[in-house]
């Protein structure tokens, strides 16, 4: 298992309902594909998401956003955390 | 206080070592601004850091990051969590 941060782009004015419900929406689907989303965060100013997560790779990842309709722009594995 | 993710680009190569290290270093002064720093995470292989902070302000961020020789490309304010 990886972590992964991944980014999305375009969110300008994102609430916290919708950060909300985006996220249940992954986690609800996610260990379809062994995948766990730790955390969310939003900057509603220039519209970008970052989510923290655990899985089997970043197609992995991916595939749970596509699925709840959010396509990451960005997925880093972040094999190095301190 | 707000939350912040702050991201460094460049960091190809960057080894956990290396990582420890610029965040403890950050962690010895963070005080000083009001700023402490959660978490770092990096994907050597894109060069891309993130950092997650909870400050004052960004510019307190971009303070204690300047000082210890790592200056943050992006620091983002994330008011949203999930």
């Amino acid at each position: 298992m990886t972590k992964f941060m991944d980014v999305h782009h375009g969110m300008k004015g994102i609430t916290a309902d919708q950060l909300q419900q985006a996220h249940q929406a992954d986690l609800e689907i996610e260990a379809e594909e062994g995948v766990h989303f730790e955390g969310a965060w939003a900057d509603p100013e220039s519209g970008t998401v970052f989510c923290l997560s655990e899985g089997p790779s970043a197609a992995a990842v991916q595939r749970i956003h596509e699925r709840t309709g959010h396509k990451a722009d960005e997925i880093h594995a972040i094999p190095l955390s301190a």
